[in-house]
């Protein structure tokens, strides 16, 4: 069986291009004993890659240069040699940026198509759906009256915070780049407001949509966004952080000022709480709470999600180079093989 | 009975000099019904009455040019026609920069000179130490065998929160101006380490004061001593931020590099809690466990204290300078009339 692959040929020095991506095509060997072969259907495409394609440490380790990039998928297993698995199921993995793998089967959880999509595993039910949810219950903490904001908020994890914000009985406001995805914060994800950060009136149209301040600002963007939201904060605001996309192709510090000194006095005057996170931290904690509220919440109708299917593994990089400037339109998926279940 | 006063003539640029202060000698009324009479026997200078002198919006209304300056004191009672209060009670006020002063008796806090010195009522046992104590414990929140780093460490703050992290069983290691103060927080607060801030070789001591790395990061200063600190933060490192010393008397943002968007990828990747406070917050939580707490400690020798003893209310705004500029050591205290108990 072969699989086709892409792998991290350089690390990218700035916005990703095609000298960091190597395609390549390599034959696997026999099943060993317990071993399992799965086909890739759904590669799920997040911010936090570009950080494991540097070689700065971080809370993960880099991913190699020569190495398979990782990422989430959604498989089928097309032959076991282990007794958990049978050929036809369909399991969440971390197989990566490849069209089949081996698998010993740890790690794996099998995924029922009857009781949600199975690509939402990747999004709403999976890993930028818990993001969302453990960073504002957790440390957000929305009280019912309060503005909850939250930037790239078409986006898996902001559309999440937002809607799961309104179900705690605040205010949602999302940022978004473009009216497309502003209508559809408010006519898709219900979100009480929604400000077009690529507008010329950016600044009063955020001003103007809170009224009463910030409570909660869940940060996932950073940048001119974020410098404008904490003009807003109210005292005791409190800020999930869990990413910074608008840093992520950054090749060297800003210019100045020098804009800490006045960030630290903000959060002194303000008594703000800064807390950067990963949702694996609290996956002990509220997995299980997570699993059950969401599913419900996606069942019932009072959490949508919106998925944004890009065709063929070899458009991965264009894709995910599109991921960071904002070009995707809802949780980026590529679709690597024919999904049995649609 | 004339009150010698000091008022805030205009809002210093940068540090506070001679134009900053107006001294003048005001009558006082004779007393009213419920009225009492204050001598002042101590005021307590603190970094934060540097944020008031400016007319910036922070978490308390800046004192008005014309008026008093603001500050926590120490006064005898020496007439009243208050019941609750006698001529001769010892009080904690907030009475500010004056040497007499009217009240209605609110917001007094009867002194008892044989439970601790009076003056402590200012310091170890009065808002620095409770800023210490409830910092520390309610957001550093200190394990047994992490390591506290506090700057300004033989300040009433910085020496209190390196003594209750030792009394919690972690390492605490101090960060002071000069040789002498360095001793100090050995020999005299029992630090497991001291830095030297203005060493050479600050940078390579304090690396080699944290081979574990920092779980807690004390900020009451900012500046360059906290730059080089962040890069020891461990893992979900806490980092309570009382104050910004380094900062006050800054005029403008500073040239770039602009640090901000490292210093958010740091909050990230080790998924820190920044958070403000203002020790008042936490009174109603705290308060109560403070008193027993602290004075406990203070009466067995396990919170030991040093106070800075300015003698002269006109000397108070050279005092003041100096303590924004590290020249104090130990609480700085201003002796405005003669203590009775000593």
């Amino acid at each position: 069986m072969q699989s086709h692959q892409i792998r991290l040929a350089s690390r990218p020095e700035g916005a990703p291009d095609d000298s960091t991506y190597e395609h390549t095509t390599v034959d696997l060997p026999p099943l060993e004993d317990r071993q399992l072969l799965l086909r890739v259907i759904y590669l799920s495409l997040d911010p936090y890659m570009r950080g494991r394609m540097s070689a700065a440490k971080s809370y993960a380790s880099p991913v190699e240069v020569g190495d398979v990039l990782v990422g989430g998928t959604v498989c089928e297993v097309v032959e076991s040699r282990n007794d958990r698995f049978a050929s036809g199921d369909l399991v969440l993995s971390y197989s990566g940026w490849q069209s089949h793998a081996l698998s010993d089967g740890r790690g794996l959880r099998k995924l029922d198509p009857k009781v949600a999509p199975i690509s939402t595993a990747l999004g709403v039910l999976g890993m930028p759906g818990f993001t969302a949810y453990a960073g504002l219950l957790e440390i957000g903490r929305p009280q019912p009256g309060e503005t909850v904001v939250v930037a790239a908020a078409t986006g898996p994890v902001g559309s999440a915070v937002g809607q799961i914000a309104r179900i705690k009985g605040a205010r949602a406001v999302g940022i978004a780049g473009g009216p497309d995805k502003c209508r559809a914060l408010i006519e898709e994800f219900g979100f009480d407001a929604a400000v077009d950060h690529r507008s010329a009136d950016f600044a009063a149209d955020l001003a103007a949509s809170v009224p009463d301040g910030i409570d909660v600002y869940f940060e996932n963007v950073g940048g001119a966004v974020a410098d404008r939201v904490f003009r807003h904060v109210n005292l005791y605001a409190r800020v999930p952080v869990c990413g910074l996309v608008a840093n992520y192709n950054a090749t060297s510090a800003p210019a100045g000022p020098d804009r800490l000194p006045g960030f630290m006095g903000l959060v002194l005057t303000k008594s703000l709480t800064i807390r950067g996170f990963i949702q694996s931290e609290f996956v002990d904690l509220l997995g299980a709470d997570f699993q059950r509220d969401m599913s419900g919440w996606v069942a019932d109708g009072s959490v949508r999600y919106r998925e944004d299917v890009v065709d063929g593994l070899e458009n991965a990089p264009n894709a995910f180079g599109g991921l960071l400037t904002g070009r995707n339109f809802g949780k980026l998926l590529v679709l690597v093989g024919p999904d049995p279940t649609r």
